[in-house]
């Protein structure tokens, strides 16, 4: 097993102004091939800081990984810093990255500058991986046994991110070459309806019964609900899944229908993949959540293929005149009310000639009153066999309320359709 | 002036499950109040790796922000490291957060179990900041001098992003009332339509003349634009904002109505400025944002003062049936096209009757061809002087291509309102 540690270098990230996306593709693609990421570190374009925290970092882990810092522009110091770390005397030039210098300039219609052609200098003590999206190569720095207890490499990428993530896989086909490594195997299942704690004290007995080498992690998410997963280190993939999968069909009984995918997932999707193919379709009425259902909806690609539309009813008469609910359900139960709901869903429903129809009338905040506090909605689901409406409190402020509604709204949808196909 | 370090805690981010954001508002936060933040260190849910982890960050800062760690389940035991860090023997109960607690889930209509109480249970070391928007409360711990060869303190915020960004004011307040601070002031201006690198180029000299103690920031993001910060340290604050605003005042003949605020600002906020108060109304049609520019307008609150709702044309019949775009409209121009991105605004408008309205459609990808390539997006703007289409294309993945359609309709909607008032 070899432990890494991921280095971001860069005062834009240490004052809040971008966040650091290319660590977590690093290390998704670490996990992978069994490399355990044990830290990563963000520090500033200061040569001391580089050079005290790369020692540090060798001293714990094998691999290493550095993006950022290496930009023609004068704040980018990372390079000179690796070069005292490894002992470099004098700068190479690259041939391979020379070339593409010139390469990607010339593409854009620029003239190649000394400071251009500078970018393809690096420390004699390195390898060159070239980088085919940027000016900057990957630097690749191998330390013996002797310095560091360990065998040590540093691999130092650019900080541009699609320049970061392209580098991912000629920098993980290094790390396979140079080391032995412990595979490690995970799979998820995604749970909505129960807070983590209810859903943990549900599953405890289970969770007490997972063999000894199985690790449980609980991974909440607002608008996907619970994502549990488990992870086995080492073995042979087709056994260790296996053991997985009897894992989670254990888990079946206990939790039913709340579970809705047995990957990585989101409620949309899981709506689509009922969908999908069966020729049935899909429309919504929105009020309280303005637009995020069919947004969050739309976010899946092709989605087209089910998703017919939806109204955002956010004024009384667009209710009325555009979903036909009547003025008199509305002054007889108020607008947020199950009626109301019920009205909105089949309007749509019947406005867009879907199969299935959502709707949420409700308020996000603020205002609000004893009957209907702030973070009530009424859920509306219409279908072939009829219709259904839930009531939900939550107590989050407006944004949060919005997005509990939806994904409250997508879940009802879900079982609703569910229900039909049983 | 003060060191901080910001610590993530969980295995979930180690192996690239989640990306980090709550660092990057930490962050940006600390360095609003002058507080420099040096690291920020993510490590995994192990008892030794904390400890060790959080003793070498106060060893080199007085502050210290975790985030995560402080959940209900057995994979959380941030607490623990910090109860032996700490010395604390035992824990106590909070009994500001167990009413908390209580009020959270009775409010959700669950009951409060064993694993919830114990969420208001402490280190007997700390003090609580009450958390109002889940159960796990931000936990102090002070350190004297003697301890670390200067004052530390540790601030452990749960790790829900919702509930670390929720805590973030309350731990500001606390961190000015013990430390000694220099006053930063801060003004904005709010910049759409230039990317970051055209944008500098465009102010270079109003730049390059700015006083010696102004420091400018460039802050981009896809669904605002640019925020532009000028920062001054130390000063008096009625004087320091004085000319802070002289400064502004020099960028506006630059710049004219690509600024669409003076403050921290979002374009939905800035259309709702101009509709608030007037009387005027908003209706959106959409097809290719699929909600989200209803979403964004409906996220200010109090919009339903001036927004009435909208429709979601996913689908041609919707478009045809509904906002009564004609058939030979579409057959003729396509339905990517400047011809149904007008008649979509000037249906939805007729539709709801409002005074303006604002429409989309184009492709976010997957599909598109060489005439509409992926990223194409024809925006219209329907008012009562007329409408104006516009056509933007941009090269992004379906998420990001959604959210630029979406902020650059909501533009040229600021836009047009902003010509009808001139």
């Amino acid at each position: 097993m070899a432990n890494a540690s991921i280095c971001t270098i860069g005062d834009e990230i240490l004052i809040g102004q971008i966040v650091d996306t290319n660590s977590s593709h690093i290390s998704a693609a670490l996990e992978e091939i069994g490399v355990k990421v044990t830290r990563m570190v963000s520090f500033g374009d200061d040569h001391e800081e580089i050079i005290n925290n790369l020692m540090n970092e060798l001293t714990h882990n094998e691999i290493v990984i550095t993006t950022g810092g290496l930009g023609p522009t004068k704040d980018d110091i990372t390079k000179a810093a690796l070069a005292e770390i490894s002992g470099s005397k004098r700068y190479v030039i690259n041939d391979g990255q020379l070339r593409m210098v010139h390469e990607i300039l010339h593409a854009r219609g620029l003239d190649v500058l000394d400071i251009n052609r500078a970018q393809a200098l690096v420390p004699e003590a390195c390898e060159v991986i070239v980088n085919h999206l940027g000016t900057a190569p990957v630097m690749v720095f191998r330390f013996p046994k002797e310095k560091f207890g360990h065998s040590a490499t540093i691999y130092a990428l650019p900080g541009v991110p699609f320049e970061a993530v392209g580098a991912i896989p000629d920098v993980i086909k290094d790390i396979k070459r140079h080391n032995e490594l412990t595979d490690i195997f995970h799979k998820c299942v995604m749970v909505f309806g129960m807070a983590e704690s209810a859903l943990s004290k549900e599953i405890e007995s289970w969770e007490d019964g997972l063999p000894k080498d199985m690790h449980l992690a609980y991974l909440p998410n607002p608008l996907t609900g619970v994502r549990l997963r488990l992870s086995i280190y080492g073995g042979v993939r087709e056994e260790e899944e296996r053991r997985i999968d009897e894992a989670f069909a254990r888990l079946r009984p206990i939790l039913e229908d709340k579970i809705y995918s047995y990957k990585d997932d989101t409620l949309e999707n899981a709506v689509g993949a009922l969908l999908r193919g069966t020729g049935m379709t899909l429309s919504a009425a929105e009020s309280c959540t303005g637009g995020k259902i069919s947004s969050l909806i739309t976010s899946v690609p092709g989605a087209s293929e089910y998703y017919l539309g939806s109204v955002t009813s956010y004024a009384v008469p667009v209710k009325e005149k555009v979903l036909g609910v009547s003025e008199a359900t509305i002054n007889e139960y108020g607008v947020v009310s199950s009626e109301v709901a019920s009205a909105m869903a089949e309007g749509v429903r019947k406005l867009t000639g879907s199969t299935y129809a959502v709707s949420t009338t409700g308020l996000a905040g603020p205002g609000g009153d004893e009957h209907n506090p702030v973070g009530t909605v009424w859920i509306g689901v219409a279908g072939p066999n009829g219709t259904k409406t839930v009531r939900k409190v939550y107590k989050n402020d407006r944004k949060r309320n919005i997005e509990r509604f939806a994904a409250a709204a997508l879940n009802e949808l879900r079982l609703f359709i569910l229900e039909d196909h049983n």
